[in-house]
């Protein structure tokens, strides 16, 4: 029960590949670009738009069945017994499995080392899955279940990981509450770091459980043809899904195909393989036919991830100058009833964000009777940013400094040593905080804000807060093609899923700015282990740094295939022509030049293919996006009420790959990051049951246009890292939403003098604070 | 109106492509085999058979429409006026397309250099699309249709190739009747080497018109996203579809996607592009919804294309041991109404199947009012076996030879120089003559049949007949792709179609020769031209020559990597490793080895991608696949009713790849055969309206399992052809069909000395000739 299954897990797995397959393909970012950067619609828009882009839950097969699951109502309860004679006689009832199918002995993977059966006999948490039923229309599929007559032994449970940790609390497994051994970190000499410091802040700080509730459900739709298994699954990752029913079935990847051409939301909850994929393809072959399994919104809260609660310590020393000497953070969260790495990353931005020699953190992971925790975009780093930032502001004001003055004096640049850890390849979080204060007017708003009356009933703040991202750099293996047919149009296959971020269009951006065509012309296929080669699942804000230089690379291999064409007809050295949109010219004698599309290569073979891979990332170097957010609050302090009025994010992720892409990026991270700070939170009833509360929309608060800043202004800092990668881009993806709940609270501290340490912002408990001041 | 469309040219237009991209690729094709040539079950079987396998016929999409289309009833007809007023105001109608209409401008290539508008106001044959309709179910559309009035100018016409010779012939086209201008050839010296025969053949021969009648009817279902078009279409090749309508509506090939997972038959008629396919797409454009067009079996019939009937005259001269010194062949076919290679190949077998240093041959192609030609099974071939096989039948019984002593007397081995023609690789016609007369007991049978009592009613006959085909080495280009998933499973990657004949079977084999995997486990995606690379339409008997080279290529590049990472893993010379089940061994120290799986480069790339073409075809060298067939049949002399008793039939195609698949390819050909000897012909009203007679199966006679003999022995002379390529393999599918009716007529002949010169053997015109005898 050691091991925990985490989204850093998920990547390290994959280790660095041995380089490109192509000789001689070393090149730089490209110097200047005439489609990157530019501001371009979706390849895909249309489709999203108009409602012909066929999601995984749009999916109808013929002859297709609908299958649902059965899940134990009690947050820890024993199947006693489970009866399923009337529930088979249901009209329309096609298949059903319990813990007594023999199908049962199949061993369902909940983390790494962690097997246990399909249809548990002990559930541990409300969610878990004790019976699944396939019929002819998804209500019968209901009915069936209606009819299974189970008997459980309800056992008392744990849902508060505070609880978990005490020695008398209820145990989630025999062995106890502790998922893994308490991690330590530590660098120089923290208590010494502590005793040179002039100033020192210590907090506590505590961030509530969230849920990912993607749009589209969690489910897919199987179906066998003989021997061969396809699934259609939302997903973040379709080679991921084949991983894992290749290895649950025991058949090899060749039988298991699996596609995911669109999602509809994931946000981390996607990444994993969950049980429905493996009890749909049992049921379509006891069936003999197609079964979808998409679960239900309430199944989607209780069992398909969440982003756990934190707890955590935070105590920073600094000189009066405003140099950190030491950090030293505690961390406690649950990863629910397996192992899930409910801390994960927690500690990261405490030990990572900024210069300080002497740091120690401690993190304990703890089991509760709740649904497995599951990465939720940038894991751990708004929790931790949460605590980081809020203390920055608060030793800010200790020490008399503008709180962009402070961070600036802490941190790292790229020619800078990072106290053992790896140089940044570039850090743009000063551009990041200049360049956002002046677009916010900073200096302005906090004069403004000193100013104001304290006594108005409405008072308004600004804050700011800063982040980043630790896997910027992407990570190999990606194997992509490039495709010339033979009118000059391109096709490109890439493994990846475009989980709604953009994927698609950067990677057509890409093609077309290396060889010249238009980006919307690009034919893409991907996301299907049938049909493209390998690529890991999108996620961890990695996809563009992956997949970018494997698809520049093989663009570019396509492009010297080409070339080496070019330079036999037109008996010219290789190095002296260059594309330039249909032609192949010889530079400086432009009457010199063929049509691509006239090259006899290519009209021979028809088509042409060049292959790339993501090469190694760079050794001893971070690649890292950086971010500063600016927020603009109004307090109503009779009511409690906060108004988020504005926000400015300014963020620097390498090398603005499109810049309408970019801004949706960040309006979208800021949105998720007011739900962390403003309205979201999970509610286990701790009166006893430990049943989630909240199990639909109207009750779990997502943020709404109305809880979001009107005015959400993204400030694109288009610093092109050469030393990442070809492509000069880094992620997006997690660090917009990293410093924004953090940036809420410090304004709401600018605004009414007070702080606020757990999420979510709550009027009722700001009122009492506000009173109690 | 001089270029004409045939399949010759479409694969001529194949030009060769420069050779593999992998270097040091060379090698022989194997030395022994493990699969290949065992007697395996097709990889699709179970889908196939159980009803899983998805033809594009089968397609369904959300919000689908159905099209259909309104012909021309008349042979040649002008659309003087059309009012779609009513036709609009059917409900369920979705969009009507008309020669009025604004797309009608859109140009269709009925064949090279011979555009035409997609509606026509002259219909020059029953079956031309004078207007379409998508509606929301297929009757609607239908109903639609019939309210269109249309107001035609019925002009005469001439469906007889000998009639539409004449100067007063009806013109098809105000040029004449001409397709091109007659087609000559000649070697040596004719008249001089008919001087020097003793003994000189000279007859008339006559095939009639036969129509191709797949299972599948013609159509496909076309859909758009945004700009994007997406055809799923019943074809022999995708990437021929993509190219036509690419050009038709002037859009990159990129927006162009053409899938063809599954055929249900083609046989020639689904190598070219149908206008259906544009107007599909046109509808599905105007009402933003997918259109399904499959033709009804009537427009199949009239439209889809036939082989057209010939009308031959063949004089042979040879010296009294049996060797030819002359042959003039002249032949008269018809290409419809547009050019579509009516005499294409006709001449073939006659100039290039036996050595004889002085021919002649002239074929004239002339324009009828029907339906355009298209290739069918061995185009010409059939027709041409049927005149020199009775030729040569009749020869041997004036020289008192038997058949297949005259013919071992004129084969060219190959060895030998053919008279100015390139060499064969292997000729493997001696085998195959031996082998069938061995297996059919020849001999036995041809004194049985001269003792048995020439009064009799009933009177059996044995007969041969041989045949070539001139295309069995394949073509390039082609562009395969085999990849190995981390687990040691494969995943093989090609354009190719397989069209019912075994290619993904037979690839599969090559794969699983190469890498040692179970076949049907190998995943393939294959007729997609959105998937893969390039490849040819499956035509010509030229799919396993061409595609299978590029496999085994890319399933050795692949190979090579792996060999390479081995290599390094055991600190061994590359040339000392074999692949061997699931590990790469040490020639002579098995105890070192390393499993697949464990290779340190696919557990870091997670797939490892070999990459395939078809080389070159040998130079000066003639690849050409042979066989002989043998014929048992009972006559009854009362009613002139034939029965075809049994059939050996003995092929050399050069490597037996599956034997299963190889049976299945010589038993369907017979069948073919039988259909054109026996029962299928077309009939067109001669009486006037030149309109089709019969436009049905039940007036269209396909052989029945009653028609066919009841044995039918396939002998496999497996000859592993080491010039041809490296697999050894030459074409099947065709030269199985080549001499069948031939066969037939032989034995007819031995059994009641009658000689049947025009098919089908029609117990009507047989009794004449008995009883005028």
């Amino acid at each position: 029960m050691s091991n925990i299954y985490t989204e850093t897990d998920l990547l390290q797995k994959e280790q660095a590949c041995p380089g490109p397959a192509g000789e001689g393909l070393a090149c730089e970012p490209w110097p200047e670009t005439e489609v990157i950067g530019s501001r371009r619609p979706r390849v895909d828009g249309y489709e999203r738009v108009s409602g012909s882009a066929v999601y995984p839950s749009d999916v109808v097969l013929p002859g297709m069945l609908y299958a649902a699951v059965l899940h134990c109502p009690h947050a820890n309860a024993r199947v006693k017994r489970i009866d399923a004679g009337r529930a088979k006689k249901v009209p329309g009832c096609k298949a059903l499995l319990t813990g007594n199918s023999p199908e049962a002995g199949i061993k369902w993977p909940y983390a790494d080392n962690f097997e246990g059966p399909l249809f548990v006999s002990h559930s541990r948490y409300e969610g878990e899955i004790v019976a699944a039923a396939a019929a002819s229309s998804p209500d019968e599929a209901v009915d069936v279940l209606r009819r299974i007559e189970v008997e459980y032994e309800v056992l008392p449970s744990v849902s508060d990981e505070r609880q978990a940790q005490d020695k008398e609390a209820v145990k989630v497994h025999p062995e106890g509450n502790l998922v893994s051994p308490v991690q330590e970190y530590q660098r120089g000499d923290v208590d010494q770091g502590f005793s040179r410091a002039d100033v020192v802040i210590e907090e506590s700080y505590r961030t509530r459980a969230l849920l990912h509730t993607p749009i589209e459900l969690h489910g897919c739709v199987a179906s066998w043809d003989g021997e061969r298994l396809s699934i259609w699954e939302s997903t973040q990752g379709v080679y991921a899904v084949q991983d894992t029913v290749a290895k649950v079935l025991n058949m090899p990847k060749s039988r298991v195909r699996v596609i995911g051409h669109y999602l509809g939301g994931g946000f981390g909850s996607k990444l994993e393989t969950s049980k429905y994929s493996i009890i749909a393809s049992i049921l379509a072959r006891k069936t003999a036919r197609p079964v979808k399994l998409f679960h239900s919104r309430e199944q989607t809260f209780l069992a398909m991830g969440n982003r756990p609660a934190s707890t955590m310590t935070l105590k920073i020393g600094a000189t009066r100058e405003g140099r950190l000497t030491a950090i030293e953070f505690t961390g406690l969260g649950a990863s629910g009833a397996y192992p899930a790495g409910g801390t994960s990353l927690l500690d990261w931005l405490a030990k990572d964000m900024y210069l300080c020699p002497n740091c120690r953190t401690s993190l304990t992971d703890v089991f509760i009777n709740a649904g497995p925790a599951r990465p939720f975009r940038a894991p751990g780093y708004p929790q931790g940013s949460w605590a980081v930032e809020q203390a920055m502001d608060a030793l800010a004001e200790k020490l008399d400094l503008d709180p962009i003055e402070l961070r600036l004096k802490n941190f790292a640049s790229s020619s800078q040593g990072r106290e053992g850890n790896p140089a940044y390849t570039t850090n743009g979080l000063k551009e990041c905080l200049s360049r956002g204060a002046e677009v916010f007017g900073w200096k302005e708003a906090r004069q403004r804000t000193a100013q104001q009356d304290k006594q108005s009933r409405v008072r308004q703040g600004v804050g700011l807060a800063a982040g980043n991202w630790f896997i910027g750099g992407g990570r190999p293996p990606s194997t992509v093609l490039v495709k010339l047919f033979e009118d000059g149009s391109v096709n490109l296959n890439m493994g990846a899923s475009d989980i709604g971020t953009g994927t698609k269009t950067i990677m057509a951006l890409i093609v077309a700015e290396e060889l010249q065509v238009e980006p919307d012309a690009v034919q893409i296929e991907h996301a299907d282990t049938g049909t493209t080669q390998y690529a890991s699942a999108s996620g961890g804000s990695k996809t563009v740094p992956t997949e970018g230089p494997a698809v520049r690379e093989a663009a570019l291999h396509l492009k010297r295939q080409l070339l080496s064409m070019a330079a036999e007809a037109l008996k010219q050295p290789l190095d002296r022509l260059v594309l330039k949109g249909d032609s192949i010219l010889v530079q400086g004698s432009p009457e010199k030049r063929i049509k691509v599309v006239d090259l006899a290569g290519l009209k021979e073979q028809r088509v042409i293919v060049g292959i790339g891979h993501k090469p190694p990332n760079p050794e001893n170097k971070a690649v890292t996006p950086f971010g500063a957010q600016f927020c603009e609050v109004e307090v109503d302090t009779w009511t409690g009420e906060v108004s988020v009025l504005r926000f400015v994010a300014a963020h620097e992720s390498g090398r603005v790959m499109d810049r309408l892409t970019f801004d949706s990026q960040v309006i979208g991270g800021v949105t998720m990051g007011v739900g962390l700070g403003m309205t979201e939170f999970r509610v286990l009833d701790s009166g006893g049951t430990g049943k989630l509360c909240n199990r639909n929309w109207h009750d779990y608060k997502l943020p709404t246009m109305l809880d979001c800043p009107s005015e959400i202004i993204s400030v694109a800092v288009d610093l092109p890292d050469q030393g990442a990668n070809i492509t000069g881009a880094k992620g997006l993806g997690e660090p917009v939403t990293v410093p924004t709940a953090a940036a809420i609270a410090n304004a709401v501290y600018n605004a009414v003098g007070v702080r606020v340490t757990e999420t979510p912002i709550n009027p009722v408990f700001l009122i009492d604070k506000i009173h109690l001041k």
